[in-house]
């Protein structure tokens, strides 16, 4: 299995933890690409603080690029690309940003990212790969090459399902990963339904992660505000709903689990921490693509269409903010009569 | 009528003009209730940069106190009794901070502030005073003890209407401070209806002014990113309906004179600005006691709702960081099964 050639695309707090547990496991050879500190990492490697592989310093995996593009310049064909990266398709396209190392029929997409209905585009551009859904429950943050690995590494792989490939293919696939990726100190899984997995990732992730960036406050404020009852729990049975449209019965008490899982936390979730450094948004694949469906599937979703205009104009702030946009000088005046 | 005496609570920015203005046309004397700057402006008066009456240097008044208290010692009872502070029901019930200034069944009592339905308490408190309603147009702000007023004082002077009362008397009243008040400067008119300019106000303040203060941008910035469309208008639909389940028909072109308002200007409303500096916002008398009345009136209210329960965490938040409400150390933990 040592021929197993894998990229990884996204080293940040999750995407290192991800990749050192790949090198840990020796089943492949691993390459990863490091944009934002790639002077740094190259020279001395990762400094790694895990709560699952104790203290690591100057950890390097075989092959460092900063780029893509130049992973694939020594004509290495990739069996697996794993992307850890954000996933923010109104400002980059992941699938253009790693089609480089995607062979057309060959390469494994293995998409460790937040959201829903992540495969759509992959399956557009590469309708002969499989596309792998990670769901992790890690807690790690980077900051310029150290790792803070706080929350164990548990995770689940399925496949999204690809009509143009046979389900045991898909699933042989998927299997291959976890062995690659699994080892002795974290929990990585094969779970049959990648669907439900994300469904249930939403019960939380458009729910909480969206209530608290609109309202600058953490999970357990927002439980004392009122705000919980108020909004985040209606929205949820939305969630719920719209699983249920969809063929995914989600457990009776997945509202009550979600809620308690921060039990003790004055808890920040991503979406605000985002908001609050400045940082772009994961709405389109948290809340954009999950409306998409519904909208397909005709379920009423009251709350969460508010939370996601209301989010969308906040992400145009946060893409001014970074000069991803920008506004004329002067406020244009339009004709348009309102009615 | 120079023994007309008057007492103005809350001399900031537009309270000071709406001072001056009365101070101008010698109608009335005086008095005048001062907290935050009290030292200062008992001292060296105010400075004044008027857009109306050109630029003034130590402006006082008959009388300056630093308390409602302080302004009734001397045993002063007023005719009129004008309150121009924000209205913040949730941490300061303005009829009890004016309280003592208030002669049962003889003061007349002027609210110029923002919000809706404003009355109530006050008759609740003296069901025998008349209640007089004043919506203005004007932009001063008041930095210290000086005031840049830039936008021209127009104002609209009405009565809520106090079923213990004649209307005649009510409405002579009003007639009666627009006499105190206007002058060849300002603009300063009777108006038959509170409710209506109420009203038309509000189809501003609780769809423009909520959803800025939410998604942290201007009037212009929300009509680029699309939010004026998605949410402000479909939001003024809802407040133009509740006032006409209260029997109040709002003009045709409501919404398009309203969103042309602030043509050309990148313009912040205050709730918005209130967020950003981490004041405490005018939600209850704007969104709150609106959502009151359409929930008497059995009119549906989607956006306004959303919007109005997001604010309530908003105003949690800022009135954690004033310190006016605090949470535990540890975060609670609670029993409670959420369904």
């Amino acid at each position: 299995m040592v021929d197993t050639d894998v990229l990884l695309i996204g080293a940040g707090g999750v995407g290192t933890m991800v990749a050192f547990g790949m090198d840990y496991t020796k089943q492949s050879k691993l390459s990863i690409v490091v944009r934002k500190d790639f002077a740094k990492v190259k020279e001395t490697g990762y400094d790694i603080h895990s709560v699952d592989y104790g203290t690591v310093k100057g950890w390097k995996p075989s092959h460092i690029y900063p780029t893509v593009e130049a992973s694939v310049a020594t004509g290495t064909v990739y069996d697996f690309v794993v992307i850890t990266t954000k996933n923010l398709p109104d400002i980059v396209k992941v699938e253009e940003l790693a089609a480089p190392a995607i062979t057309p029929g060959h390469t494994c997409v293995v998409l460790i990212q937040n959201g829903f209905d992540l495969a759509k585009p992959f399956f557009d551009k590469f309708p002969n790969n499989v596309v792998l859904s990670g769901v992790t429950l890690i807690g790690s943050h980077n900051t310029h090459g150290t790792i803070h690995h706080t929350q164990t590494d548990k995770s689940f792989i399925s496949y999204f399902e690809n009509p143009n490939l046979p389900q045991e293919v898909q699933e042989a696939s998927a299997k291959r990963f976890v062995s690659i990726y699994s080892n002795d100190k974290n929990s990585c899984t094969y779970a049959s339904s990648a669907k439900e997995f994300r469904y249930k990732k939403l019960v939380y992730n458009a729910t909480l992660n969206t209530v608290c960036a609109l309202t600058g406050v953490d999970t357990g404020r927002l439980e004392q505000a009122g705000g919980l009852a108020a909004l985040s729990i209606p929205a949820m049975r939305e969630v719920i709903a719209i699983a249920q449209a969809d063929g995914v019965t989600l457990p009776k008490d997945v509202i009550n689990t979600t809620i308690h899982g921060d039990d003790g936390e004055w808890f920040e979730p991503s979406m605000l921490v985002d908001v609050k450094r400045g940082n772009p948004i994961e709405l389109e694949v948290i809340l954009g693509n999950l409306l998409k469906t519904a909208e397909k599937l005709e379920v009423e979703t009251p709350i969460l269409s508010v939370l996601y205009e209301l989010l969308r104009v906040v992400q145009f702030r946060l893409k001014e903010k970074q000069g991803i946009i920008t506004v004329p000088k002067e406020r244009p005046i339009y004709d348009k009569v309102y009615e």
